[in-house]
């Protein structure tokens, strides 16, 4: 065996992946990755179980405790779940299952088309309109010449943080050939309810959840709720092990209890302040949200992220994917002031 | 939107998919899973960390605390580690970065088949020999044929317990021209070093190996030893948070104790004193292990299977893969001796 040039024996697809960047960059005030700013602690009973859990045996490979908790929160029933190892496993799992060409709207969350480069599909996004809602005709354009097998769409959208508008999505549903997955990551910080109640309706209709945005990220757990007909192909593709039996352990505690509630209500209690403070920021544009973060542009995003660093906050740079642009996380009170001063000094405001 | 029939709608690799069977069943002696009887106690620092754990921030992506100890371990560089929610994971990330055709001795772990045919590669099993030892002429005549990206060889192997001969796995190295996957789950209960050593002269030569084995299955934690730039290469299609907090920093306490050895050696004893008891049984064929588990044959195995079960003992029946087969994963030493009693019992044996 000679010393191969490996970009000879990887897939061209692989060769050019623009591999999601997820960098551990520490700082003091971490506004970056959309987590939840308020620490769960596990409960005296929890750290028992895990003291006795049987780190020996393999987990429940169909993790049956955590999917009732997940089944009894939403009031479905356990069949129309899958779980997986935060949602973006599911994404995978969907593109293995039923293929490309894969379509989402842009700017939205970078791991639809990376995914889907990632196992060699074709992958296309649509513009938003101005006011990044849904832009239906061109939408309708490229279903009609794509004919796409998937379309993703996150609403409330990653990074600007608005809802799609529900007539919209509807007509989306109605035009598409395949599925619509309607990623709702961060629907438990928006006044819509969701389109749970719709899945009986419309049966190619797939929802993503995820408990990262709401305390748990550390865990890893996703789930996606579908007619359980789909659940049941797309089942056969899971590692049967994907969920390790802490993460499941956990997530089930948590879930029963009632832990997980009132920090999302605080969540966009200051997410309604920090809007309000960024609007009063000349030279800042915020837009307004009903996720755990707030997308604004300013002049030069890159001097203004750098500068934040400085300061020692980190937000999120999303000056590449829309220009002037930048998405901050909602933190605690104490967080979001720190953010604000930093900024102000940023802007040059007194 | 009518009501779809999926399976119209889901690609056919897998609606002819037979997914790997993972079925949760209750027994009082497990010895199915090819899990350590022995659970480790997590130690009171660890308990503290995890109920100190920021259970709201997403884990590090690049797991460091947990490759470092990985490296130490093997005595390896970080840059030549990738690590797997479970090596089945990094099954997954080898065929999707690789492609097929994938290539691999039968009888096996059915993982690399069920992977390549839900990513819908080629795949095929070419026959092992009589002693289960690789057919050199029969594995060159399918290189040439098939011309296989990837070639996975498990050693020792599942479902078999022996290790292939050296001189033939470096023979299958020569002659492929594409990746060889030497899956080494079962490696620490083996008198074989395993070929971590040759990683220097073989740089198309890729190694798994897991933490499932040696008593933290229930973590899932694989990991994938190779040339760095391979390792740059797979590690773009990872998840970015493919292992959570809590397993991460259970697998690296474990790893840095001392408390995986004990429980190895144990098991190595026992499997000697299983593979006596079970030589000594009429109508029992048990084949020697370089495992955790002993590959054995009866004339019904269906019959002896479901006795067993009835007697509270849980064993593999590999019966569909090989005709007669059994599979019974080492135990505790009382757990061996119920199995003992109750195949005498099953067998007709006083």
């Amino acid at each position: 065996m000679k010393k191969p040039d490996f970009s000879e024996l990887v897939r061209k697809n692989i060769r050019t992946l623009q591999p999601y960047q997820a960098k551990d960059i520490r700082c003091a005030v971490k506004l970056d990755a959309n987590e939840s700013p308020y620490t769960l602690r596990p409960a005296e009973g929890l750290l028992q179980r895990i003291a006795s859990a049987k780190l020996n045996r393999y987990p429940d490979p169909e993790a049956k405790g955590l999917k009732k908790a997940i089944a009894r929160k939403i009031g479905t029933d356990t069949d129309v779940i899958l779980l997986g190892n935060g949602s973006d496993e599911l994404i995978y799992y969907l593109i293995i299952s039923f293929g490309g060409p894969v379509l989402y709207p842009v700017p939205t969350f970078s791991m639809y088309g990376i995914i889907s480069q990632a196992l060699g599909e074709r992958h296309m996004g649509v513009p938003l309109d101005k006011d990044y809602d849904l832009n239906v005709d061109k939408m309708a354009a490229s279903i009609k010449k794509y004919r796409p097998k998937i379309i993703f769409l996150s609403s409330p959208n990653n990074p600007t943080g608005n809802c799609f508008s529900s007539d919209r999505i509807l007509k989306i549903i109605d035009m598409a050939k395949g599925l619509v997955v309607l990623d709702e990551a961060y629907q438990p910080f928006s006044s819509s309810k969701g389109f749970l109640p719709m899945m009986k309706d419309y049966n190619r209709l797939v929802i993503l959840r995820t408990l990262s945005k709401i305390g748990l990220a550390s865990l890893r757990v996703g789930y996606l709720v579908a007619d359980s007909a789909l659940i049941r192909e797309v089942d056969k593709v899971r590692l049967p092990f994907n969920l390790n039996a802490l993460s499941q352990a956990v997530a089930e505690e948590a879930l029963l209890g009632s832990s997980l509630r009132g920090p999302v209500r605080a969540i966009i209690s200051e997410r309604e302040r920090l809007y309000e403070a960024l609007l009063n920021i000349p030279g800042a544009r915020p837009y307004p949200s009903e996720a755990n973060f707030i997308f604004f542009k300013v002049h030069d995003a890159d001097a203004v992220y750098q500068k934040l660093l400085m300061h020692g906050v980190l937000i999120r740079n999303m000056n590449t994917a829309v220009r002037g642009a930048l998405r901050v996380t909602v933190g605690t009170p104490e967080e979001n002031d720190l953010f604000i001063d930093a900024f102000k000094k940023t802007m040059g405001v007194k």
